[in-house]
């Protein structure tokens, strides 16, 4: 039945990580300096908060010391988490950690949940998902891959290079996709494996990410046959486990973004004066706000519909897609507005809407551009019509 | 907790109502020819034919002879109907007399029920809403309102000019607001009350309300104490009764029509060659098809969570902004995207497109022009952000 | 050198068109009655008072009567003339026939010249192009053509279907392409030939064409040689010869229309209140009135360029169609927003601006979709970057 | 007369810029590392290398060394410089100093031309302008002017603050605009003149001009009766002389990067592979580049339009507010759809797109936000109506 109300308990933990945003990680952003992510003791700090507030790692199951929620409870809470861009890292439910959790819950086995699984529960490691090759292997086309795996002695050996593998830097292990002759295989890989390296950083212009996006090169690197991450050759199946999730929770982050950047240009129009009238009393200035509260709910009813599908065990592609497409173009349309309402303010340093605006322009290409979500969103209307019409709809 | 679920018996009217529209109101459109709305006889047929079907009138409650949906069971049907023009015609849901039912069955007497609602919930008769006036009378802005009701022997005497009344020519019964001394207040005229006339059809660009949107005069007009309707001076606050779920089933309606504009669309995408390429598989086309299912998805979520809302008892006005803002537009362009994708086919009588451009493009201006919804929405926005700094949160 | 400047005697042209239309077509328009274009009298009567007041046939050469303007002339005074619906016709500077007059204007012989473009320049009789064929046939992509014509005894047999054939009802003569065994050819055939006929007006939205759009038949129709409008073969070249000015006379016709719809929209917002305020004063409304001046001043510039590379005799291709993707666009937003600037009365029959929505929304897809001419500039544009790289600029 | 012809030595001039940027510029663009702007050496040595190749100050007075360029001239050459954000740096046309020339140009005595002018004009110096101020002073609204000059012994003392003053840090003298007694008036202050001091530099996006944007306190700060530039009172008729000029040259210089843009877009789309096709033979790759094509031709035209009026000597408030409004958003969305059609490497620094996009958001801001110019151009477009309407024209 048709229902948008949020159960008690949720609203007490949405509130609860409100006021710890609000309170704790808000006015802990000054101290956000490190060119990657949050430097590891700032981090650490706030995980502790985090964790003495009763709000970390809120999409961990209780089980592993989170606080169990499901998709829907993550819709509410990781958009306030978000609300700062050090809000996830806070609560351990960054990118790319969490889609790893979420995937190593569902895939890994016992010795490899204890191993990988607990520990970045926790907090204590951090992970990196090695998919992404540079042309022309797998970019927006997963069907590309070229990372070879090749059956050794006593396991495997993985060569190939990744591109835009973000926090491969510092991350304590890599789950990495290679194709071996039964097909696509994912793999997890220590830190400590001279198998692999980062090649470089790339200097792209988000900062949010510990480690920020690597290039990164496995060459011969050898893995025992425990390191296999399920089944032999179900790799793309596992891709597609992390994908709609992984690609959803960006969504619920990234909203939080766009409620902050609104509440910016509100605070500003509700002091700035011009041309004798109250900014905010200005309808050009009401309009840019009307427009981004709209965009912030109708992506917050897609991430909802989108949660509640991925909770009933749905794939959810269409929904997944959907949301993506619309959201990242959503977000950045309401960080641009803020910017624009702040004038000169809202491109410099004093306001956080500078950095925001780079944060969120990645959103529209990352987990698939929009161009691609609207090419797939396309195909399937057209399919899907094309079966009512042959059921005998009118037309 | 968050629910996308229909209920199965919802599920299962919706498809009746889905299968009607395809079996029965579709093949009647080129039959449908009267100037405004559907001539008496062919909507006495289409009536009769959802009648049996068990799809007639299904807003209106049970002891009425209605299918008693709430606001959410009105949402997934009321856009099945709206696929067609004619459907919610057919099924006795169209504007206004659906929302006239409402009000009617929130303020009226048990005889003002008797006499009014019971024969227009069965389809035997037509009602408008008359509050509108023009410049400088009440038109977006209800407080100048002009038409005066002033207390004679044995009653009251009403005069003032009304404009864009729909449904005033033809109509059983109107029910007009006018300003007496205690204040707002709502009268029910009969059409046979010689004191108020249609002194013209305005000439608007969509047809598909029976009587087309009138001119009307009331001059002296006579109506007794028992055809108050509610209380003397609340006029204002039915109005509100009124306004939201009014405004709220015209984007159900209208969301059908947008449904069916991308299927008419999709169809032309899937025959049709250009360039040597199916036109569905042209880039330009995917895009086009992708952004008009992403409107109408965003806008039936917005539909949706209004009507959980208003479920609720919540006055909605929010919501009901958000929603009809959000709606309108999104229904244009997708209308508009359709009759691109036709191309000449598009701007002619050969599709039902180009009606359909019509009969949408003033949705964006009856029931609050979207800038006025803009205004509004941007106000509580910047209200809501005072209160919460006020309170403390971090800025 | 780079100048905006008209020449006096242009300034003088443009103003008295100005006049003309302030004066004598806009009071007409109410008497614009017919179905489609102006009916008979009517456009007798406005083209006589054109020719008292100078200002007909301003495109033709002045040895046919007219004022002899090259297509930066035309610029000017077509956009004046477009400012009222009628304004094209009464000057007879409307298409089809203005392009068909350029297109014999270069192409015909003596004889035809005397026997078809005289009396069309003069205003006494109307033509018809029928190149577009209903699908499979010549659409967007003219490739496609399938009407033949064969050589018969004497002459030629031309059979095919033609489809949106603007003005063949009523016609005096038609400019057929059909496909000989040399390659597309153009043939003039008389009304009274039995050899063609119209098949059905198309309903379409718009109606300021005489005799509307028309769906026609060629059936074993037969033309003596002297009917073949230049060399046999070379049809695809002469309606290069036609294309790019037809289309671009078409831009500045459509800007006029544009241009009245900012004026209509400029008056409500000078004269009317609501909120407290005059409408012009709020800035909702101003936006939309600026964003209207930009589209029609860059749509302006658009069209004197192209206008301006067409006198020096180039064909003008990127240029004209750079024009036409964004005139049309541009024009059907300023009319947009016109009718959202005067609300429910910007919907009704009260205000010109229902017709000019009608109107101007086939103009994105006529003389070739927006989308088609985005593919085309596209390409264009790849090859002459990879050209310059390959030339050695930087990259 | 309609003209768009460039004389052959502007199109000599223009080709030698063109080579100069491709063969000079761009390949010095990876040693520009500076915080802000070029570093004096690398300035200093592609400053000789343009007055080798006699591109040198293009827009200053032949007699003052430079090419003597008119503001068509200026157009087409400075977009050519734009080209590379390092290019007007190069040619000693970039901002704040290309604006400050031309206001001492018309200003000056000749004894300020000699000590501030000539070396300026030579690259021997730089300057600022030092006019908007902290809210509340003076923003988009110059009238709230806050900054005193005093009549003191000898001269004036000056005391208020200044903000966002582009490249205060490390000029030479600034030009600042302060309230005397008489009205606003401009004064030259030197570099070593200890009455001013640079605060901080902004941390805004933008990073090409040398010297950032500085906060500027001037703190009884004494000058000379010399030190007035121009008329004491006449301050805001000269920042009148020196906007819309220096707006225009903005737009003129920001053309050009979009250009780079879009050809860094079309390198990428002729290059890369994805699903099987190059990425410029998908139609939401083309539809991008053909609106990019749009967008930047539009600019161009109202650019040269707006050059050619103020070449007349007209104001030219109007075309430049259109310029401005148009061409600050066109560019921003040429260079917004470039990174899309780049993906991840558009988002990186391993494309120049990730720079351009920091350096062109706040070019929507700069120079009076559109909101503002929209604004301005709505209020004349409602005057001018309103007087032709007086006047008597058809309504």
């Amino acid at each position: 039945m048709i229902d948008f109300a949020l159960e008690p308990e949720l609203i007490e933990l949405r509130d609860r990580v409100r006021t710890f945003v609000s309170d704790v990680v808000i006015p802990a952003e000054p101290r956000d300096s490190a060119e990657h992510g949050l430097d590891g003791a700032l981090r650490a700090e706030l995980q502790e908060a985090a964790r003495r507030a009763g709000v970390f790692a809120p999409q961990v199951p209780r089980e592993l010391g989170g606080l169990g929620l499901d998709m829907r409870g993550m819709a509410v809470v990781f958009e306030e988490a978000g609300y700062s861009i050090l809000g996830p890292q806070a609560l351990n439910c960054a990118a790319p950690d969490e889609g790893n959790m979420h995937l190593l819950g569902v895939v890994a086995t016992a010795a490899q949940r204890e191993r990988y699984l607990v520990p970045l529960a926790a907090g204590e490691t951090r992970s990196c998902f090695a998919m992404t090759e540079p042309a022309p292997g797998a970019g927006s086309d997963p069907s590309m891959l070229r990372t070879r795996a090749r059956r050794v002695d006593g396991g495997w050996a993985i060569d190939g290079r990744k591109w835009f593998i973000t926090g491969a830097q510092g991350a304590d292990f890599a789950i990495c996709m290679a194709l071996a002759e039964e097909g696509a295989t994912m793999f997890l890989v220590d830190r400590e494996n001279p198998g692999w390296r980062v090649d470089r950083i790339v200097d792209a212009i988000d900062r949010s990410f510990p480690g920020g996006h690597a290039e990164v090169t496995f060459e011969d690197c050898r893995v025992t046959d425990d390191a296999v991450l399920g089944e032999v050759g179900e790799g793309f199946r596992y891709a597609q486990v992390r994908l709609a999730p992984a690609r959803l929770t960006h969504c619920m982050r990234w909203l939080g973004i766009a409620r902050r950047a609104l509440d910016v240009a509100c605070d500003r129009a509700i002091e700035r004066e011009a041309f004798g009238q109250r900014l905010g009393d200005l309808g050009m200035v009401q309009e840019r706000i009307a427009q981004s509260v709209i965009d912030i709910e109708t992506s917050r009813m897609l991430i909802w519909r989108c949660a509640w599908a991925l909770d009933r065990g749905e794939p959810a592609r269409h929904e997944s897609s959907v949301a993506k497409a619309h959201v990242a173009e959503a977000v950045g349309r309401v960080v641009d507005r803020a910017v624009q309402i702040c004038g000169s303010l809202g491109v410099s340093g004093d306001l956080p809407l500078a950095r925001m605006l780079a944060e969120v322009r990645p959103f529209r290409i990352y987990d698939g551009p929009t161009e691609t979500h609207h090419w797939a969103i396309a195909r399937r209307a057209l399919r899907q019509r094309e079966r009512a019409v042959g059921r005998g709809e009118a037309r």
